[in-house]
């Protein structure tokens, strides 16, 4: 069964692996968020396909889900102390990814094969691919009026009170060949445990994804479990715009795009809510904190979508 | 006595330092060469420019000159893992001044005011000049073709043999206002045991400093002691060019420039023909092996320079 898999960061990322564990080659794509990408010391940062991409090569910080395993931080010290920006935090090994990203992309690669090339030099067989070729950059209205992600998601740690979120530029974003290639090819598609707000809805949001997701067999795992996220502001955010915290109001932002959805044992009494959406559910133990679990997990989608006919 | 030093990197550096711990602040301005600057992973790097402020704060590798001392290199493993280019030694630290150099000038700043910036934040008050704002590019038409600078000088390890030296950009280039006041306002110049073609002539090239230099009393260190160079490839160039590889040979290339040279007492049997090219000479210890050689021959500079009317 080809599988694409919708991913942002962290949840996106141990999902992913999930898959890239149990498939063989050439039956995953994994189609990722780049709303979150922005230009910092004159670097082109891609945090979401980072953290996939050093999840896939065993390299992730398992800890803190995003940069790289027993990174240093000499440089971002000595930047600092050259009075540098140090909120966001540049490890040694990270930062040769973005940099040489930015070489790549300077020598006139695109970004979906600038990352083919550096999963290649990681030994990343499957294909991570950049939802557009083209800048999207998601934007926060807030309380605090409108803010760049990073500006909300890092310097202001999610604290201020979200009232939309907008996806700068997506209109004019083309889908990549590589990505239109994957979804049609794909029997299934898996939208990751990943905030649906920041993470997949900017996915769905490029020109004729949602389209081509919305006719395939395709569900979703909550990123919400007992009324919590596992990893950032999925919660709060659901919260503040109006919607329930609970796999439910995750299902529902999803209608007519999911004909499955993957929820956790413990919101089993939501199940049957969740039913009412038209959706088919299959309730487990979602949440990965062994490399068995994101197996077990991909797994029990594939299960799923089989029986909604992928 | 108010003195300015021309300096290109490593022996530029340390008769620099040298005046930096002897003359009262406000007294010493050094006017570097940025011929060598490159763009490297679309980082600003400026290679003598970063020697001499290393130095000067108190932070260069004293094994090699350049780069910082227990720098570590965990961003260039990784770079080259991903593929990159590796040629260029970039230490984590020293990577942090090129980042931050490269989003001050994005930012607007000139070169002058993005080099104080970084001595600001390293301790160092002694104004560390650019020779100029202005691209200027260090070219060897050598017997292997027309070369850059860094391609010769680290890929290439110097090997070619060098017919020419030229400088991309020059005659376009302006002195900027700081170098050009405080070579207006300097009692006595100082040309720094640096290479004479690839680091001291690319200042002397630019528009106006040449004369400016000329008009004032003025000297060079010798940085050929013994037929050798303590660094780099000034002794090879010399013989390459057709000049003798002798303290005779560089002060050849400075007539008209300074009325006075130091020369090494390794050398002493030369001094008359220095003499000979109407040259007041100093015959002196030159090797900076500790912060007091180099204290002791900025003393024996401004006597010198003394000598000569400064």
């Amino acid at each position: 069964m080809k599988i694409v898999v919708l991913a942002g960061g962290v949840g996106g990322a141990r999902l992913a692996f999930g898959f890239y564990r149990m498939l063989p080659p050439g039956d995953l794509g994994i189609v990722v968020n780049t709303g979150d990408d922005f230009e910092h010391l004159g670097l082109h940062i891609s945090p979401d396909l980072d953290t996939v991409t050093y999840t896939l090569a065993g390299l992730a910080n398992r800890d803190t889900g995003w940069g790289v395993a027993n990174d240093t931080f000499q440089a971002l010290a000595a930047l600092e102390r050259l009075g540098g920006p140090s909120w966001f935090r540049l490890g040694d090994r990270d930062l040769a990814t973005h940099l040489q990203r930015t070489a790549l992309l300077s020598g006139g690669l695109r970004l979906t094969e600038a990352t083919a090339r550096i999963c290649e030099a990681l030994g990343v067989y499957a294909p991570i691919l950049p939802m557009t070729d083209d800048p999207v950059a998601t934007k926060l209205v807030t309380d605090e009026g409108k803010l760049d992600f990073q500006d909300y998601f890092v310097r202001r740690r999610c604290q201020p009170v979200v009232r939309e979120v907008r996806f700068a530029g997506v209109e004019e974003a083309m889908p990549s060949r590589e990505v239109l290639a994957a979804l049609r090819e794909a029997d299934g598609v898996v939208i990751a445990p990943s905030n649906p707000f920041v993470s997949v809805e900017p996915i769905l949001a490029v020109r004729g994804v949602r389209e081509i997701v919305a006719s395939k067999p395709a569900i979703a795992v909550s990123p919400i479990v007992g009324g919590q996220a596992l990893k950032g502001p999925a919660a709060k955010m659901l919260g503040e715009l109006g919607l329930e915290v609970s796999p439910l109001g995750v299902a529902g932002r999803y209608t007519g795009v999911i004909t499955g959805f993957v929820m956790d044992q413990r919101d089993e009494s939501l199940a049957d809510g969740v039913s009412s959406l038209g959706l088919e559910v299959a309730v487990r133990q979602t949440i990965m904190r062994s490399d068995e679990d994101r197996v077990t997990l991909a797994q029990d989608c594939i299960e799923l979508l089989s029986r909604l006919g992928a």
